[in-house]
């Protein structure tokens, strides 16, 4: 299925008006207070994330899954239900491909159907915590990290093939995720794991074109539950360090012990270059992979705020690759996205409302209350006409969720694809 | 120093024209979707929240206090500071005394001044976690857990005196939370400390005038950090029922583990008719009595959206003891407290907006994403307005915090009271 | 496969001089400290422990599961390894099953099989967390808690037909885990849910035996992960208290928010009667299924403190039933159950070594030093001997681990099963 | 008072034989499995623990401190208890000094009393998280992150002054704690408050004497309440690499997020050669400072397995800086430290039996179940009879707490100090 233009439109008309008030009203009103209103919309204009190829499907726990009618159940059908989400919100234009759950058969045809939907091939992802059927070694125990060079070897290897296959449709990014670790205290040796991972990112690493970047996502624990290799922003940054310059860290918001203070781990690896993609989700208790903001919204919004701060004042940190990392047990997976997408929107559009400079004078002085009033003053505005206009602006929708539904998407996938499809991922 | 009238109308001139734009068509808005605006702003001038008296000083911790200028060194002062509240805010018109801290000396000078300031005696706090330097027993090991009965009956003793105290005043509640417990396993028997704080209970309930309630706070740990007697809502309301049906359990905002949902324990609460009494605050990592909304207000929105449906569905609940239950490390604390007015105020409007039937209706057909869309519409609007109303018709300032330092209060009050005033307290 | 005495006696051969001289040696040093010996190492030989049908395969994560070879197939087959390890530790003399994983086809063989390795059949589980293939309705959105009726009905009929089938076997208990809650805020109405959850409950405690009591358990989150209805102890109590007498509180070591104090909750539960059940794993981080006392041990320890000071302190509260819970993702979980029986006898030893009257003397005084001496005075003593004698006592292995391993357990059940057998259940 | 070693041979006699014989049997079982018994009771005796000045009086909260009887009122004092300790366990031949807490007035006559008391002074404290009375600037909001250079400046020469204190004492190592952070969002720029701490850091470090080192230490919260500046082991890493190669991290064990794995931390620090030092304490909730080994004793084991691998395999890792830092709210400081010591020779005597050969053999077989075995195997072992060993062989007692209670130190100190001593600290 493919929106087009016009049934955007069409679905629009009765909100324009409410939606002209509201921008009317708004922009006025922080024009006055300094702000540059067209500015703040273009930014949220270019704001693209990427949606991962696996977030497609329904999702599920250890304790089961419930499926969801009219899932992809192929790579093109993924392609096109990013292409419907990227219509609607004007704010996903990328795909993040999970291999090799996700290697194309003809490459020439799923880069033409990407183009075709605006849709571009951000970081590639690997594999190394699942057996696939015809592998010779297990990832039982490791991949990168594990005791056995034989497997770590393959594990290097599948890698290399990861890059290979992303560089043939002009991605630039490998991601790499490991679930190696223990569950039981001496397992496994840990100053011979970690120096296990970092000579296997070497070879990876050695494998990168020069125009790639490698990702090293960190993360504490599940599935391993005692210990797992690359725990924290420490462990992934010295590994990022030991690869070279081409390595980052990458931050995914789930990925964390409780009560962490996330923005300030972004500050700092920014402030040292080495901060290098984002993934986008909220939880409440571990990695819970809910809806973006569903949760701890102004938690997101004070991220938000380091995030844009190093954008304006970090050269020395690349472009981030953002993506979602969410999964969806409980809603259709295009509109979780779509909420998803919006929250981030919104978190973004709000810190880009702080006033930095007020903000600099107030921390000059130790005025807290004032810095408070600063950052709550932004956070408590509603935003949401901003967005609306910049999905105007490029042709998305003014309430996403409402077209999606007005549209009948879920409706006309089934009719597609049928209710048992299974698309593959966890 | 008193705030009186004129001053704030003073200080409001220069913000009267953009309020009235932005009520305008805020109310507009939203009374085209159904909501009635008059009746949200008399609910938000109704919602009056108590100022504990040991609020009003500096704050510290282990590890130090750093003093602040222009505290109130006796209880005139200290109600004098919560009239400056009030007459600013028009939401804190009730004071809740700790004693030994605050006996008044002169009880009708007392209720003279606090008359005078529009402020009722709200609950009183007994305190049996430190030894008084006059006391024949020490609380070091206990209060009403205690393993000798002599502490036992100076803890159950001092509890009468307060009722009494308190009554002198006008109040009509006793809140009880007790640092019992222990530092190491072993140190004490659970199930006697339980037992002896059950029969303790009971003795200071059966001096409990007729009209009155008794809250029982819980707390998970500190200034005990192994175990502590009244851990959670469970023990907490398991000795209310022991005592009979004018005990109530009372919550706490701080007083969790880490990740606890506390808006589910306030509906259960509610819905069992024994949710007494609220303790506003916020915090990142344990009971870090930090200003209420600065940390997580979805979650506060989330904790209103519970407790605007127990007073709209839940009769068998009475009405609730309010307080604000924080600490003022590095701000002004009347600025502190005049933030945590606003941010209670705002979630508590925020919580108003919530369309209770659409939210029903969409659990009944488990629209996930549409019970989503309710809460995040309701609490994305921007109620500052509605705020600025509700003080605007009783009195109040525009901006609480504007106008404090417009009129230069704690200028006015280091004069009359000096540099190195201390506040009884913590 | 059956392991017969021969083979036991067998393998304990070349252990024996070394068990009987730390055996002699520290029960004569022991009883020279006033300890009954014989008196603890019969209770050793009583305390069985419940294995779940469940935990005989290998278990899995979300991110997938790696297999292992010689896994039981059916029921008879998990009978058989409930017998081995019976055989092996003679601690494990009864099976819980899970409905609907493990009907029996045929009653009366299954009870003889049963009967012939000493084992007994505990309590039955329901399972209403997934949808079976022929279900009319779906647990998706909830079972006993569910807006729907329909579904609630058929949740219920499930748990009376899980009585029913224990009932055939001798089973006596019903244990009820919901995994009912939400993933999203406003999903569903937290007293609407809770009252559901009552109703329901009670009409499952309608059909229950008079001779049947029913556990129920409660858990903070998974797979739910905003909330989940039976989020605490003091949740389950509300509702079994509301079922009636022959209702009761099941604790599982891993269903606690973090750093909760644990011995504390069962020490209360026992006070007032209602402990009905306990669940053995361990964690670090969440829900973990750990083998029991692999991270934890001294938590393990200070709980069957409070178990044994309740067995004989409070007639009023029941025998509990008693379960491990653990999942097995790295080991052969034959093994890992030894483990786990292990540490379960070594926590209750030491338990049991805890100078009762010294304690209560220690605490009576506050000497804080003193209690803590006679806990750890305990807890450091090694009772392998202690356990080895109550194992030989009755016909088990002294070790049972090199006992599995010398005897090729597993060897002989991939001989007799093949490798690619998968065990139902999670 | 000092205990001479008369007393303590007189406070041995009466346990000598039955230490003997526990001694015989556990040396004579232990060899036979080939450990060298002679070499684990030296490494024993050599294994020596700094006290901390501080620690010598009674601890407190914010909510208050009861106070203890005796306390040392002055540094001489204070080294007279530290000689105490020392005396009866042979393991405390250190104290770490506190600035400006314990700045002697006659160093000549402080070192000779150490030197009596074979007392090193092992690191000194500086002390930047509390304003000093005749301090020009103040450190409510920041020491060595100070937006203010000035503030700055004072505590990079307290630091410098802190040094010189020690260099005439003997140490060879400055330890710094930093308080530094914010209770709210936005209170300071994450990004400043670290690069001005890396530049005061680099300033104290030039001024560090050629044989001395500098240790960083992390803590993710208190008294802080949102973010600290050094809030984990990546952090301090971090800024002791931007110092230099005599910079190091030190690791407290209270100063993690919920659920850390500490013991990864200190094997990846060693590993790189930049673990300094080690505070050690044990925990529930927070930074408890509650006695070592009183809580999680198996975590404190599976440390020091690391701490032995470590000593054992990374000679890029210097020898380390050890101490206690715990505080005493309701045990005499002197027996909570006698406890503390006998927790960490008891981990350490542990680890040192752990088989090391044949643990990487099951590493290298991915072996988990035989993993476990060899470390409970060493964890299980009663190694008390080695710890009363390697006391007797050295002059101390054979049980600390019993000589110190038999020979009634408290109550000759309460005697000598009177009871309303209160010792400088916290």
């Amino acid at each position: 299925m493919i929106i087009n233009n016009d049934h955007i439109q069409d679905s629009n008309r009765n909100k324009l008006e409410e939606h002209s008030e509201s921008f009317d009203f708004l922009a006025n009103k922080l024009s006055k207070k300094g702000h540059n209103i067209s500015n703040i919309v273009s930014k949220l204009s270019e704001f693209q994330v990427a949606i991962p190829s696996w977030a497609l499907g329904a999702g599920g726990t250890r304790f089961g899954r419930f499926s969801f009618y009219g899932e992809p159940s192929n790579l093109e059908q993924k392609i096109e239900d990013v292409g419907i989400l990227h219509s609607l919100t004007q704010t996903a234009g990328a795909v993040s491909l999970h291999i090799p759950w996700d290697i194309p058969s003809d490459y020439k045809a799923i880069k033409e159907k990407a183009d075709a939907l605006h849709i571009k091939f951000d970081a590639v992802n690997s594999n190394t915590f699942q057996d696939q059927t015809d592998a010779k070694e297990s990832y039982k125990y490791g991949s990168l990290s594990n005791i056995s060079s034989a497997v770590r070897e393959q594990a290097i290897q599948h890698n290399l093939d990861v890059i290979n296959i992303g560089n043939k449709l002009g991605s630039k990014c490998l991601t790499v995720w490991l679930a190696d670790g223990s569950c039981f205290p001496g397992q496994n040796n840990f100053q011979t794991a970690f120096q296990n991972t970092q000579d296997s990112l070497k070879d990876i690493y050695k494998g990168l074109p020069n125009d790639w970047s490698m990702l090293i996502e960190y993360k504490p624990y599940e599935p391993n539950f005692y210990s797992t290799v690359i725990q924290d922003w420490g462990a992934s940054l010295m590994l990022a360090n030991g690869c070279g310059d081409k390595a980052y860290t990458l931050v995914d918001l789930g990925h964390h012990l409780p009560n962490s203070n996330i923005e300030q781990i972004v500050a700092i690896l920014q402030l040292k270059g080495k901060l290098g993609g984002f993934h986008f989700n909220d939880s409440k208790y571990g990695d819970d992979d809910l809806t973006v903001g569903s949760i701890k919204p102004y938690a997101l919004f004070l991220i938000f705020n380091e995030l844009v701060y190093g954008m304006q004042n970090n050269p020395q940190n690349p472009d981030l690759a953002w993506m979602i990392d969410a999964s969806h047990n409980v809603k259709d997976p295009l509109e979780d996205l779509i909420q998803s997408l919006e929250a981030i929107q919104e978190a973004y559009a709000k810190a880009l409302l702080i006033d930095q400079e007020a903000l600099k004078a107030a921390q000059a002085n130790n005025d807290v209350v004032k810095c408070q009033e600063i950052l709550q003053g932004a956070y408590r505005t509603d935003v949401r006409p901003l967005l609306e206009k910049a999905r105007l602006n490029t042709g998305g929708a003014i309430s996403p969720i409402d077209s999606y539904r007005r549209l009948d998407v879920r409706g006309q996938l089934i009719k597609e694809r049928g209710k048992n499809t299974i698309a593959t991922g966890l």
